[in-house]
C-alpha cells in the first residue's frame, strides 16, 4: 500500500521546514519499507497571491484524497493590520478545518531536558510536565451563526453554538487518550456563565460512567488559565471548546520555553493534518535558519495517529532527542553555541534514522 | 460631607477580611478628617441562605445610594459541582454588575519585592512588571441573548454582542489610564475570527487619534495569553472584552505569586465596587488566618478611584508595603516564618496609618 501525503507548505518558513520533515519521512519509509507518495498544493498567502483563494478547491480535493496532510505554516505580514481584509490566509485555515471536518486539535505539551532552562517558568514547576491539550476545532464561536453587524453597523454579534453530538465526540476522544496515558481527564468550561458550557458539562457527566478507570474533573476556564502556569504537572489530558482551546493551548505552549519544538495534529473526519504550532515566521523565510523540529515531530504524530505506526513515530522522537544531545540545533535553541542550519538539522535527523 | 459605603462582606472569609479593610478606612478617615458611614447588606450564598436571592433588592437599593461598595467574596462549595442549580451565588454577582452598570473591571498587576520569589515565573521576568488590566464587565457573551437550548435539548447557544457605544466607553477609559501611566495601550481581541472583535478594532482605530501621545497596539487574545507569561513587562494598560478579560486577568494574577495581595475595582455608572480578586476560601473561613491585604488594597483603590483621594490611597499602600517589610503577614506569605492572624495584620496596618 502506498500512503498518499498532501504537502501544504504554505508561507514564510513553511517550505523549508516541511522539506526537512519530508527528508525524515523518507528515511523512515526507507528503513521500514513503507511507500509514501507526496503531492504538493497551495495554501495561505501564497495561494491568495497565485490563485486568489487561501484554500483553493484543488487543494481541498487533494486533501480529501490523501491519507494525511503535512502542513507548514501560513500568514504574511501584509495581512496583519487589516483583519477585515476581504481575503485572508486565516480564512483558508478555517475553511480547511471545517470542510475536512478536523474536529480535534491535539497538542502535546512537554519539556526537553536540555531546553528546560528556556522556560519562563521555574524549572521545578515544568520539569516533568507532560500533558495533552485537546481543542475542539470545528464548532463554537468560530463557526456559529448568526455573525455580523446590525444594519446601522453599531452592534456586532457572534454566536457560540454546540451540538450534543459535537461535544460527545470530542469528550469521548479525551477519555480515550486519557486511558492511554495517566488516566486523568480535565474538562475545561465556563458552566457558571455559558449555556454551551453547561451542555459540555452535562455530556461529560453522561459519558464518564463509560470510562470508569478515568478520573475526570471539571474546571472553569479562568481557573485553568492559572493552573497551567502554577501547576502544569497536575494535568494529563485536557479537553475544551474551540475558543478556550485557542487561548489555553497557546498559553500552555510557552511553558516548554521552545516554541520551535512543538507539534500538533488535527484529527478529522476525512483526513488529518499535522503541523507545527508556530507561525510562518516571515523574517526568517528563505534564510535556512528556522527550527524544523516542530514539523518533524508533527510528522512523528502523523505516523502514530494517522497510520498507527508507533515504532516509526518513536524513532523520529529519538532522533530529535539525540540531535538536542548532540547540539545539532538551529539558532533559536543554540544558546550562543554553534548553530546549525535548517537543512543541516534535517540531514542529521534523516541520517540518524537511516 | 459623609461618604456612604455599602459593605457587602459575602461568604467564607469575606466578613473577616472586610473587617480589616474597615479598620484601615477608619484609621484613614480619622487621620484625614473624612466622614464615612457604613451600611452592611447581604450578598452571595449567605444571601441565598437567608432570603433566597444572591443579590436581593434591598442590597441593590443600598448600593445605588452609596458612594462606593466594599465587597468581600462570594461562593460556597455546595454550589461547585452543580452549575445548573436554579439559584447560584455567581448569578448575584452578574446581576450586580449589570444593574449597577459596572462596565470596567480594573486589575493592577504588580509585584512585591519581598514576595517575588513566590512567582511561578522566573524573577528576572516579573521583577518590575507593572500593568493594568481593564476588562469590559457588562457586555459580550456573559450577557448576550439569545442564550439557551434548542427544543430537543440537543443544541446549546450563547451570543456575544457588543455595541459601538459599550466598546468606545471602555477603550477611551483604557486610553485615559494609559495617559496617566507609561502611555501604552494594548487592545486585545480576536479580530481575525470574531465580528465583535472587528468592531472593537475599528473603534480602537477610530478613537486613537484623540490620544496622540498614547502608543496603541492590537494583539490577538491567543498571543496575549503567551506574552503575559513570556514578557509581562511589555504591558502598561491592557483593555479587552468580558470573556477574554476573565481568562487573561486570572492568568495575569498569578505572575505576582501572591493572590492574597491583589485588589480590583469595578467602575460603574451608578457606583463602583472594590473587592479582592481572590475567592471566598471557605476552608479558611472563621479561622482568622486569611490575608486581608487584597481587600485593604481594594480600599486604597476606593479612595483613589471613587473619591479622588490620592494621598489616602498612597498611605494605605505604604502601610501594606511596610507590613511586608516588618514581616507582619498572614501564613500564606509567611514562608515558614512567624505568621500573624488576619486581625493582627489589620490592627498593625491601622496603627501604622494613625
Ligand atoms: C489564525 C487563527 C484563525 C487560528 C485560530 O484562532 O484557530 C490560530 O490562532 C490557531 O490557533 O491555529
Ligand atoms: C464567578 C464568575 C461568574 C466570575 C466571572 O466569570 O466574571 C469570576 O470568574 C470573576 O472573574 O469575577
Amino acid at each position: 500500500m502506498t500512503y498518499k501525503i498532501a504537502v501544504l507548505a504554505g508561507d514564510g518558513i513553511g517550505p523549508e521546514i516541511v522539506e526537512q520533515a519530508k527528508k525524515v519521512c523518507n528515511a523512515i519509509t526507507k528503513k521500514f519499507g513503507h511507500k509514501f507518495e507526496y503531492t504538493e498544493a497551495l495554501v495561505g498567502a501564497t495561494a491568495i497571491d497565485q490563485v486568489g483563494d487561501p484554500y483553493p478547491a484543488e487543494t481541498h480535493e487533494l486533501c480529501m484524497n490523501s491519507d494525511a496532510v503535512l502542513f507548514g505554516a501560513i500568514g504574511h505580514p501584509k495581512f496583519d493590520n487589516d483583519p477585515s481584509a476581504k481575503v485572508r490566509p486565516e480564512q483558508g485555515l478555517l475553511k480547511m478545518r471545517k470542510t475536512l471536518g478536523l474536529y480535534a486539535n491535539l497538542r502535546p505539551v512537554n519539556t526537553f531536558k536540555s531546553l528546560i532552562h528556556k522556560s519562563p517558568l521555574k524549572t521545578e514547576l515544568v520539569d516533568g510536565a507532560d500533558f495533552m491539550c485537546i481543542r475542539e476545532l470545528t464548532g463554537g464561536i468560530y463557526f456559529g451563526r448568526p455573525q455580523g453587524r446590525s444594519e446601522d453597523g453599531q452592534t456586532a454579534y457572534d454566536s457560540c453554538v454546540y451540538t450534543a453530538e459535537e461535544i460527545e465526540r470530542i469528550i469521548r476522544l479525551g477519555f480515550e487518550y486519557a486511558g492511554k496515558r495517566r488516566k486523568k481527564l480535565t474538562i475545561v468550561d465556563k458552566a457558571n456563565v455559558l449555556a454551551t458550557s453547561r451542555l459540555w458539562r452535562e455530556i461529560g457527566q453522561k459519558v464518564a460512567p463509560d470510562y470508569p478507570d478515568i478520573e475526570v474533573e471539571y474546571m472553569f476556564v479562568d481557573n485553568a488559565a492559572m493552573q497551567i502556569i502554577t501547576w502544569p504537572k497536575r494535568f494529563d489530558v485536557m479537553v475544551t471548546e474551540n475558543m478556550f482551546g485557542d487561548i489555553l493551548t497557546d498559553e500552555a505552549s510557552v511553558i516548554s520555553g521552545s516554541m520551535g519544538m512543538l507539534p500538533s495534529a488535527s484529527i478529522g473526519v476525512h483526513t488529518s493534518v499535522f503541523e507545527p504550532i508556530h507561525g510562518s515566521y516571515p523574517q526568517a523565510a528563505g534564510k535556512n535558519i528556522a527550527n524544523p523540529c516542530a514539523t518533524v515531530l508533527s510528522a512523528a504524530m502523523m505516523f502514530e495517529y494517522a497510520f498507527g505506526m508507533m515504532k516509526e513515530g518513536a524513532l523520529i522522537r529519538e532522533a530529535v532527542d539525540q540531535s538536542l544531545e548532540a547540539g545539532v540545533v538551529t539558532e533559536d535553541i543554540a544558546d550562543g553555541k554553534k548553530a546549525y542550519s535548517t537543512s543541516e538539522v534535517g540531514d542529521w535527523l534523516a541520517e540518524y534514522i537511516e
